[in-house]
């Protein structure tokens, strides 16, 4: 076996754990499927039915997630490796949430839907992985939504931003309209304008329009 | 083998489209615990480490969340046969988001924790169903965040409720002072005391000092 492709597997949140004969054993027992994702492509799209364990070896990806109401979409740049929505596969509404957008030219690592059984029931590491991974997404959607937060608008777009994405770290860009923002933090369309220009005189965000950039969410969040 | 067993253990959403001879040998090979909760006690208590699967079979039960600050708390009956927090037993912080507190003498159906993945191994419909309780827990939180509501107070009141909610149907009550209310919906208190007394003339809540009861809270959310 490739020690390459034995240190890649070990290194997805998935696999963690398992020993050099249990990758070896799963190598042979479970079909995998590497693709090289051209830049400026999407690996999958919101709304598609998730059909694979999916693996971000490498490049950049974002997450686009357009808004139930198509008003506004949030972009995400995600680390690498990252496994695509494994909370997604399963479940009343099992399509991906978001888009996933290959920046750079990527490299993907798949493995179809029906073996995650097989890896669950023959090896308890994925089994506690898989689980570590699915109630640890359900944990942290609920602190979010518990989070609450009753400053002022700058606070409250903060929160919007926090409880949109999927990681509190890295650059974000929001696309929106100034007025629809203004609807969502329930304030004039004004004082958002005021905020934001301050956030950007501070270095936190950029502005453009119909666009904020957020370079950093990490220093946003560290400013409450 | 007791055929009210049989029909028990086929009613709970782990061990739905089992055969027969499945559920037979589960009863032999795993432990299960029947216990009976006096009225006006706690079952399991927020922030209690969760060790154990638990279903409420029946009794009426009343899931108590304190907010993170602790300024209010929101409780809801449960419907019966119900799993308990199941999304609680792995993840970064495997512990109970919430209370359950016994109103009347409750029948509780408990295995140890260290079964689960034997239960996922053996019976394939075991880890699917499992897969698809803890995914729809986490589509369900993501689209509570995503659903957005750009309407005025009383909507906001109305999202705030749904948010916080496990289901949303049935009785809440949720124990909060006015002005943290008023706080948490970005409004004045006089406004949310007026948006308030117009829900309680409309029989959609009933107010009570500290205290907001919400008789059901389908009616509620179909107003909007």
């Amino acid at each position: 076996m490739d020690f390459t492709m034995y240190e890649t597997l070990l290194q997805l949140p998935l696999f963690q754990g398992l020993g050099k004969n249990d990758i070896t054993e799963i190598l042979t027992a479970v079909r995998f499927h590497f693709k090289k994702i051209p830049q400026d492509s999407y690996i999958y799209r919101q709304d598609e039915v998730c059909q694979e364990i999916a693996f971000l070896l490498g490049g950049t990806v974002v997450a686009d997630t357009l808004s139930y109401d198509k008003s506004y979409m949030l972009c995400e740049v995600l680390p690498v490796p990252h496994v695509v929505e494994l909370y997604s596969l399963y479940g009343i509404n099992p399509r991906y949430h978001a888009s996933y957008r290959a920046v750079t030219e990527t490299n993907v690592l798949t493995i179809d839907k029906s073996y995650l059984f097989e890896l669950l029931s023959r090896y308890e590491t994925c089994g506690i992985n898989y689980s570590n991974i699915i109630s640890t997404r359900s944990q942290y959607l609920h602190k979010r939504i518990w989070q609450d937060v009753t400053g002022g608008l700058r606070a409250r777009f903060v929160q919007f931003v926090m409880q949109h994405c999927c990681r509190l770290g890295g650059a974000k860009t929001l696309h929106i309209k100034m007025e629809d923002l203004a609807a969502l933090l329930y304030d004039r369309r004004i004082n958002v304008s005021r905020m934001l220009n301050k956030l950007q005189n501070e270095g936190l965000v950029c502005l453009r329009r119909k666009e904020i950039e957020i370079p950093a969410l990490e220093k946003l969040l560290n400013i409450e």
